[in-house]
C-alpha cells in the first residue's frame, strides 16, 4: 500500500483559477486529502439576487473518509469565507496562524459553528503532519498581517504554495517574507510551485505598504477639519499608520461601520494594532471635539451603498454627516467590478465639499507582487512544475510567460481550469481528467437552491418585468368564469399605458374565446395561446418582452 | 427689445455634466436658444432593462419658439445620440461637419427621420449667424475626425465650447488642432470657456494617436497567424493605421460587425479613409487565404457579449472562429462599468490560444486631453469666467482646480449640476436658478414610460424573483372557490422546494379562513393578509424577500 501511494498526487482548484475569488487548492495522495484556503467569492453582474458564491466541493464530500484537513493562509474573506459551508459537511480540522483563526473564529461564530469546530493554531515555524504528510509554513507579506504560505513535503518531492504574497523591503511590522526558509526550499529542490497570479500584468515592484503610510501622514498634517479614512476592514497594517498618523497629529478616532469595529477589536485583543484606549472615542463624541481632533474610521471602501461612508456622505448615518471642510481618505483601490460605486461615492463627497483623497498614487497599495517579485519567488524556488493560480486566466497566462522567462520549462507549466487534475507519479506530471468543480451560488439561506433557471428568470424578470394573466373558467359552462385579468410589475407605468393594456386585455379575451369555440381546453394550450398573443402585440407595441405568466383557474 | 437682450445670456448643461455622456450644452438669450451637442448615455447598473438615456429636454420644448439651432462638434453617440428623439420635439436646423452629418444621417435613417430633417453642413472655417449670434469654429483632436470646437460671439463676449480635445503633436491626418485660431480668440479675449474634463484627473499629456500606431505596426510584423482588431468603429484615424499596417505586410482585412461595416462605408464614401478597395474582403472569403494575409476589423472592444469579437471568440460566428495562432488586438479601453466584460472576453481568448494585445501601455490612447493640455487650454484661451464640462463631477473639480493654479479667478469658476444655469449680464457672471433637467429613459419604444417604480420593480424582482398567489372567491358562498394557487419565478428551484411551497401554500389557506370567518371581506385586507403571512414565513425560511403579488378573483 505504501509503496503504491507513492505513485500518486494528485493537485487541483476547486476555485481560485480563471476568476478572482474563492480560493480552493487540494493535495490529494492516495492516503491524504489537503485542503488549502477555503475562499468565498462576491457575485458576478450576472447572478442576480446571489449573495456570495463558493466551491462546488461534491468531490471533498465524496472522498472524506481521506480527507484530513483544511489549511489557511491568510485571513481574507476570499481564502477562509466558504469555511462555515464546508465545514458543515466535513468538519476536519483547520489549521491556521493567530490573526486568521481569530478571524475565522468570528465567522463561525456567526453561523453557530463554532463549538463544534476544531481549530488548530501555526505559526510561521511550525511544522507538522497531516496524515502522511509532513507540513510547514513560510511569513509572506501581504495586506494582513500573519500571512504564511505553505510547504508539503509529498513522498515525490515539495509542494509549495505562496499564499498572497509581495516582497516588502519595508514592512510595516518589520517582519520580512521568509526569503532564508524559501532559498532551502530552493535548494533543496521544489517539485511544484502554486504562486499568486494576481498583478502577472504588472511591470516592476509594488510599492511597500509603508509608503501609503506616507501619504497617509501627508493628508493628516495639511488637513484641519475632520478626516475621515476608509479602507479594508482587515488591512491591519493599514490602520496601524493610519493610527500612528492620527496620534502624532492629536487626533482622536471614532470607528463606525460594523466590520471594522469587529476586524479593529480582533486585532487589538490578539496584539496585532498597537494602539492606547484612550486613543479612541464612541461614536456619539464625534460632535463635542474639535474638527482638528477627530478622525473617523470607517468601512465603505468600495462604495457600498449602505456602508458607513456611503451613509454619512448622504446624510443617512445618526450620529455622523461628513460637511464641507472634512477630508475623507478612500485608502482602497476599487475591486474590479467596484468602479462604478466607488465613482458614484467619491463625485458625492466632492459635491457636499469634502475633500477626496484617493487611489494608488498616494494611498494604496496593492497586497500582491508585481512580474519583478513574482520572478523572484520562481528564481528562489526554482520550480520543476508551476501551476500559476489566484487570477483570472490572464493573469496565470502571464505569470506562465514569466516562469518561461525565468527558467521554467514550458510544458512543465500548467494553466489549469477549476478541477483539472495534475497528476504526479514518480516525480513527472501530467493532466489526468477532472474532478467536479463549480459554483455553488448562496441567496439567503439557500445553499445551492438558486441555479440556471432561476437566474435566467431573475435576469428576464429585471429587464422587462412580468404581466400575469389570470382567468377563471368554470366547469359546468365550459367558458370564462372570470377575467381575463392583466397585471404587471416592472413593466411600464400602468397609468400612462392604459390603452396599451386595455387591447392587451381584448385581444386575451377574444383569444381565449376562440379557443372556447374550437373546444380547446388543455390548459397548456390555453396558456401558450395567451403567451403567443400577449408577447406578439406586446412586442409589437413596445420592442419589450416582458415575461408573460398566464394562470388558469377552475371553479 | 434689443438692448435687454444684452442684459441676459444664460449657460446651461442638460446632460454631460456630473456623468459620462449625453452631451448637452445651451446657451440662451432672450432671443434665441441654441443647443450644443445632443448626446445619448448608455445606461447605468440600476436602470435594469433600460436601453439608452437622454436628457430631459423640457425646457427646450416649451421654449421653442426660440430654439434656433443644434451645433454638433463630432460624431460619437454621446454628442449625436439623442438628435433622433430631440428632432421628433422640436425640428431645429441640425449643424455639424462633414463626417459628423454622415453618422448622423445613418442615425436618422434607422429611425425614419432622414427626410424631415434639416442638416446643414459647416466646416471648420464656417462663419454663420444663428438668430443673432454669430457662430464659428476652430478644428480640434479626438479620436474620431472632423471634430470643431464652437465660438459664439455673444454680444457680452465671447462663449467658447471646446467639444471634445486633445492637443495631438502627430496627429494621424497631419491636421492640428487650431491653435493660431484660438491664440486670436485668447486676444480678442473670451468671456466664458467650457472644456472637456474628462482626463483632468490625469497628470501629464494624452499619448499621440500615432503612437498607437506604432504599436499597432509592431504587432503586425511580429504575427504570423491571423490578426483579429477591434477597436471603437468611430476611432477612424486608428482603423487608417490598421489599415496602413495590413497594406504594409500584404495582408488583407475582412470587416465584421454591423457598426464598423457602416461606419467604414461612410468614412470611405466621404473621403476619412485612404483605402483601396481590394484591400477588403468578403467574410466568406476569409477562410481561403493563408492565415498570415488575413486581418480581421471588428466589433466588441467592450466586450459585448453579442458583438462580432465576442461570437467569433465562442464559435457562434457563421463563417469566422478564433482559434489558436490567432492574435487578437484590442485596441481600445474600457469604459467605465465595462471592465469585467472586457476581461472576461480577454480571458476566454487566451484560453482559446490566441495572443491577445490589449490596453493603454500599446495600442489605444485617450481621446481626452490630460491635465497639461486643459492647461494649455486656458492659457491660450485666458476666459473671464469657466465652466468645466464633460465629467463627472470630481473631473469637474479637478478641472476647475487646474483653472485656477493657471490664474483664472476661483469665483469665475463655476461646477455646474445638470440645470443651473450661469446667467450673465454685462459681462458679469452669477448663479440664476434652475431649469428642468434630468433623465428620460429609453426602453425599446417607450420613451420616458418607465420611471422610478418600474425600475424598483425590476429591481426587487431581478433579486428575489416572485411570488404569485392566485384565489377565486365565490360571491354566492362568501367563501373560497379555488385556490389560492402559488406560482413562483426566480425564486428557488420548485422541485427542491416543494416542501416549502406547500407549507407556504397551506399558511395562506389558513389565513384566508380566518379573514372569511371573520367575515373580513374587503380585497384590500385579504391581500395584505396574504403579502405578510407569505413574506413572513420565506424570510424565516430562506431570509429572502420575493415580491409576492396576490390576485383575487371573483366568479
Amino acid at each position: 500500500m505504501a509503496k503504491e501511494a507513492l505513485n500518486n498526487i494528485r493537485v487541483f482548484a476547486l476555485g481560485g483559477v480563471g476568476e478572482i475569488g474563492k480560493n480552493m487548492y487540494v493535495v490529494e495522495t492516495d492516503e491524504d486529502i489537503v485542503m488549502l484556503d477555503a475562499g468565498l467569492m462576491f457575485p458576478e453582474d450576472d447572478m442576480l439576487g446571489v449573495d456570495i458564491v463558493i466551491p462546488d466541493i461534491s468531490y471533498i464530500v465524496q472522498n472524506k473518509d481521506r480527507f484530513r484537513a483544511i489549511i489557511l493562509t491568510h485571513g481574507h474573506e476570499d481564502h477562509i469565507g466558504a469555511l462555515p459551508y464546508i465545514l458543515r459537511k466535513v468538519n476536519v480540522p483547520v489549521y491556521g496562524t493567530k490573526l486568521t483563526l481569530g478571524l475565522v473564529e468570528d465567522h463561525l461564530k456567526e453561523k453557530g459553528l463554532h463549538k463544534k469546530s476544531d481549530l488548530r493554531m501555526i505559526d510561521r515555524n511550525s511544522k507538522m503532519t497531516v496524515g502522511n504528510l509532513p507540513i510547514s509554513f513560510f511569513h509572506t507579506n501581504h495586506s494582513i498581517p500573519d500571512s504564511v504560505g505553505v510547504v508539503i513535503e509529498s513522498p515525490q518531492g515539495l509542494i509549495v504554495y505562496t499564499g498572497d504574497f509581495k516582497f516588502d523591503q519595508r514592512p510595516v511590522d518589520g517582519q520580512f517574507i521568509d526569503i532564508d526558509k524559501l532559498s532551502q526550499l530552493g535548494k533543496k529542490g521544489v517539485l511544484c510551485l502554486l504562486s499568486d497570479s494576481t498583478n502577472a500584468e504588472r511591470p516592476g515592484i509594488t510599492p511597500s505598504e509603508t509608503t501609503t503610510g506616507q501619504g497617509i501622514k501627508e493628508v493628516f498634517q495639511e488637513a484641519e477639519g475632520r478626516i475621515i479614512v476608509t479602507t479594508f476592514a482587515s488591512n491591519i497594517h493599514r490602520i496601524q499608520q493610519v493610527i500612528d498618523a492620527a496620534m502624532k497629529q492629536n487626533r482622536k478616532i471614532a470607528i463606525v461601520g460594523h466590520t471594522m469595529s469587529k476586524v479593529i477589536d480582533i486585532a487589538r485583543q490578539l496584539g496585532y494594532l498597537d494602539s492606547p484606549d484612550e486613543l479612541f472615542i464612541d461614536t456619539e463624541k464625534v460632535n463635542e471635539l474639535p474638527s482638528s481632533e477627530v478622525t473617523i474610521l470607517c468601512t465603505g471602501s468600495q462604495g457600498e451603498p449602505m456602508s458607513a461612508l456611503a451613509r454619512m456622505a448622504k446624510g443617512a448615518h445618526r450620529q455622523i454627516t461628513i460637511e464641507k471642510g472634512d477630508t475623507v481618505i478612500i485608502a482602497a483601490n476599487p475591486i474590479p467590478g467596484n468602479e462604478k460605486s466607488v465613482s458614484r461615492i467619491i463625485d458625492f463627497l466632492y459635491r457636499i465639499g469634502a475633500e477626496v483623497v484617493y487611489g494608488e498614487r498616494n494611498v494604496h497599495a496593492s497586497g500582491h507582487g508585481s512580474q519583478e517579485e513574482l520572478m523572484l519567488m520562481l528564481n528562489i524556488l526554482k520550480p520543476d512544475y508551476f501551476i500559476p493560480v489566484h487570477g483570472e486566466y490572464r493573469m496565470q497566462y502571464a505569470h506562465g510567460e514569466l516562469a518561461e522567462l525565468v527558467g521554467v520549462q514550458r510544458e512543465h507549466i500548467y494553466l489549469i481550469e477549476k478541477g483539472e487534475c495534475i497528476e504526479f507519479t514518480d516525480g513527472k506530471a501530467r493532466q489526468s481528467g477532472k474532478v467536479p468543480s463549480g459554483n455553488v451560488l448562496i441567496d439567503g439561506l439557500g445553499v445551492g437552491d438558486v441555479g440556471n433557471i432561476v437566474l435566467r428568470d431573475r435576469r428576464l424578470l429585471s429587464e422587462d418585468g412580468i404581466l400575469v394573466v389570470v382567468v377563471t373558467l368554470s366547469k359546468k359552462t365550459k367558458g370564462i368564469a372570470s377575467g381575463p385579468d392583466i397585471i404587471s410589475r416592472g413593466f411600464v407605468y400602468v397609468r400612462e399605458s392604459e390603452e396599451l393594456l386595455q387591447e392587451a386585455n381584448k385581444r386575451v379575451s377574444a383569444t381565449l374565446e376562440k379557443c372556447m369555440q374550437e373546444n380547446i381546453n388543455e390548459w397548456s394550450t390555453l396558456k401558450s395561446s395567451i403567451r403567443d398573443v400577449l408577447s406578439r402585440y406586446l412586442y409589437e407595441k413596445t420592442k419589450r418582452r416582458p415575461m408573460i405568466l398566464p394562470i388558469i383557474m377552475e371553479v
